[in-house]
């Protein structure tokens, strides 16, 4: 059980976990390989005040570096869901479960954007972890949905277990896939069925199949937490960066505009301090 | 003049800075010698993410290098008075006069606390400013209130020029005053006059005086700028920074808790591009 369990890994993430830290609470952090940031691309950031000449890499190189020395603990895979149960919250990350009693959202911009029949259908055919519900399927037909390198592997994955893939992506080709799969270049997803899935539209076509793995990068927690309140599509905070949830706090670009990374850092301070003195008077 | 004066060399005045000036717009930080800040003295600060060993000293010399390698210009002078001028401000700063058409206000935890009649006697007989109105007080009688070493080199050089001078602090012993000007340690000062200043009350004492110096460390902006809302003893501002007045952002400690370093560059940052945005607009 972690006092605090951060979703993102990104400045607002990390800034969270090394001030939680920093007063002694227990920290985990679930997110994707920090290298896979957008941060990680930008060539020069000017403006993160103390450290005036440094790409993103090594910025957020320096973030991850400082976060681990302060004892934070990382999962390095995708939050598949987020469960409250009274006193503290269910993750999973894919195959790992882990309890937080409280929780700092920091997952950057994530369009919810999910698809038609994605809400109705979750768990009866339309899953978010390969690794979770993979043997399902097996001799069935699924189509994988995703956008990564990522999510090409776990639909290999799905066709080593000998599931009957169609993968799908926005992407103009495709980087880890293996040439025994179909590749889709689709533009608009459709998920159909009644108690079940039983096809998608692809772009108006059909094609039938039993499950959908839906892969994206991240899954918005707008999406995983429910009575999340939001504003202008972001999520809603107080100034210190508690959510309407008792426990629940977030910080960074989920939180709204500007977009930049010493505001995320300054947030994830706050949120982590204000985290902190809630813990403290639950005891 | 200047688009943005930043009032405070802080952590949030020099974010504010730095983001300000990324945005290319002109800057100026009016500002006590940096070294007389707090975090100065701090020895180990273990929570700015991204420098994990860094000692207070060496946080805010990196801060002001940033500032100042982006071309943020520097005051290092008290500010004495902040005016509204229309489209812009009036600032003086001891004897300097400088003209913004924004201001942000980073100027840590100041406490307002006036002396009684100080607001009453403002502008006649009492002053903030030894070199503005020194030459006023030639073979008068003065008092000078100060807690610091260059609050006793301004009542030397009243000495000088020819005031009769009387030096009060609560300060247990003088630095830098001269010993031919009485030291008086004191807990309460209040100010009595009619349409000008007539005597001093030090912790009930009676002192005769047509002068009285107040030279604290800094003068709040809260009672330098007019109608500044507050809430809970800070300044009031939104989710942007923006503050109750039209052009006027703030950042830092002096918008409330908790009084950390990333929390104060984070609200910098997005105070600045606030007043950024405010700029284009009024254009």
């Amino acid at each position: 059980m972690y006092d605090i369990a951060v979703l993102g890994g990104g400045p607002a993430g990390l800034s969270a976990a090394v001030n939680a830290r920093a007063r002694n609470k227990t920290v985990v952090v679930i997110s994707n390989d920090w290298r896979e940031n957008a941060l990680f691309r930008a060539a020069h950031v000017p403006n993160y005040p103390g450290l005036p000449d440094v790409s993103g890499q090594e910025l957020l190189e320096r973030l991850h570096l400082h976060a681990e020395k302060m004892g934070t603990e990382f999962i390095t895979k995708r939050l598949i869901s987020a469960l409250h149960m009274g006193a503290s919250w269910g993750l999973s990350a894919e195959d790992t479960l882990v309890e937080a009693r409280t929780l700092i959202l920091a997952s950057g911009i994530i369009r919810s954007g999910k698809f038609a029949g994605e809400s109705e259908l979750l768990g009866r055919g339309v899953s978010y972890c390969a690794t979770c519900d993979g043997m399902l399927y097996r001799q069935k037909r699924v189509v994988v949905y995703g956008e990564t390198d990522a999510a090409e592997r776990e639909a290999n994955y799905l066709k080593e277990i000998g599931c009957v893939v169609v993968y799908l992506s926005r992407r103009t080709g495709s980087g880890a896939l293996k040439d025994t799969i179909p590749f889709i270049q689709m533009k608009h997803l459709e998920i159909h069925g009644g108690s079940k899935v039983e096809y998608v539209l692809i772009d108006g076509q059909k094609v039938l199949c039993d499950g959908v793995f839906l892969l994206r990068a991240s899954v918005s927690p707008m999406d995983l937490i429910e009575d999340l309140a939001l504003q202008d599509s972001h999520i809603k905070v107080d100034r210190s960066m508690a959510t309407n949830l008792p426990g629940v706090y977030a910080a960074g670009d989920c939180t709204g505009k500007p977009y930049q990374i010493a505001k995320a850092a300054g947030e994830g301070q706050v949120a982590a301090l204000a985290a902190v003195a809630w813990l403290d008077q639950q005891v």
